[in-house]
């Protein structure tokens, strides 16, 4: 049996469980808050992060994964039915770049300090957010919006041809960033379409329904017609 | 032929042309300033990073490879020769989590702030590094080393039983914060054992050859006995 600890507004663990559902992993999931260090949890992930996977069923030592990368290049090589990185190494390579795109410019600019200002401050904390760096957070998503416009008026998938792991890293991250109302989605047609059919599918939608306490996100979040 | 769009004191290229210099891929090197923007260079990687490679040689579109991680996730599919990631599932997932922990961790909180203060306020923007930073960057330095001498004394690779591409990011990135002054080699026995193994490899020597202009690195940076 897979277990899955991850945090309800941690992208790379949305990644993983939206990648987990396209491919039918049946898993647990464990409700981690990564900035509580619990022993037991950086005693599997020493780097003391969200999402790790841990395979129990196996008799001998547990398989334990870290690293939302390792977890899904793993699942990929693992399990062939529903491939997610495309079939050619081009298609490979455009994904996986679209991947760190997003798991790394995204995060960085845009949901780092959303989480930290809006999440983290607010709900951990008790404290109030710093207006400027929501600000500015707001200004790159933008621009991360016209990217992805950009990419979808000349391609079907932000992945390529083809629905892939760049467009479950994309929604990973937006639906994120849209949860803390970072998102201001008029103006971006192609994106909106795009984003519109990725909440209307069913491996999907579970974590659309998830809410943490005290930290309700706003009401277009779950919405089809946004 | 294949062509490496690299920075010399940028861990990720490093990391790169150790790996392709283990799998004997041939490639010319094109030296990249990454913060200059070039409108060619991002033209190729709108994330304006290196490194790059690009492969022209194919008759029809060049095939371009952007992040390091899609890099070598590349060549370890195309060439069977010299595998990296390791032969079992449980390997590989240890490799990529070790790969993700330099390229996220060791470089966030260690060779990001080096390379600001001592490399670009230094020879780009010709001002004084900020000594705190520089300090603090160093204590996280020490925890890395304490790190791997840990792994070291339970391994005989960084990778696992055999050398592989974790000991490359590994040697990568350490390689950058020693030719910055970043790493105090003494009481860490273990990672010095492992290090002087990896300086004395050929593939890896040309790298340490190398050098940035105005900047030298510290005498004892490509000494096999430091
Ligand atoms: N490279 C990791 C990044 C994971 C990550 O940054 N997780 C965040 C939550 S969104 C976390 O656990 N932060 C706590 C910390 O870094 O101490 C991955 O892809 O899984
Ligand atoms: N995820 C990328 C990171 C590459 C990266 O951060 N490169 C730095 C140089 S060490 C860079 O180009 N920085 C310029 C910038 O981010 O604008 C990879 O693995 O290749």
């Amino acid at each position: 049996m897979w277990r899955l600890y991850h945090f309800t507004l941690c992208p790379f663990s949305r990644k993983v469980r939206f990648a987990l559902a396209v491919k039918g992993v049946t898993h647990e999931l464990v409700q981690e808050r990564p900035w509580e260090k619990r022993p037991e949890f950086t005693a599997m992930n020493p780097a003391g992060q969200t999402p790790v996977m841990r395979r129990s069923d196996l008799g001998g030592t547990d398989l334990i994964l870290c690293d939302s990368v390792a977890i899904t290049e793993h699942f990929e090589e693992a399990l062939e039915r529903t491939p997610l990185l495309g079939a050619t190494p081009e298609a490979r390579a455009e994904t996986r770049r679209l991947v760190a795109w997003f798991d790394q410019k995204f995060y960085a600019e845009v949901n780092a300090p959303l989480l930290a200002e809006r999440m983290y401050k607010r709900a951990v904390l008790k404290g109030a957010p710093d207006g400027g760096m929501i600000r500015q957070a707001g200004r790159m998503a933008d621009m991360h919006l016209d990217y992805i416009d950009f990419l979808l008026e000349r391609r079907a998938w932000i992945s390529g041809g083809q629905f892939g792991l760049a467009d479950i890293a994309a929604a990973a991250h937006l639906s994120v960033a849209d949860y803390l109302a970072g998102l201001e989605w008029d103006g971006h047609e192609p994106a909106k379409t795009w984003y519109s059919a990725i909440k209307s599918r069913p491996t999907f939608r579970p974590l659309l329904a998830e809410r943490l306490e005290g930290l309700p996100p706003p009401p277009h979040y779950d919405k089809l017609d946004f």
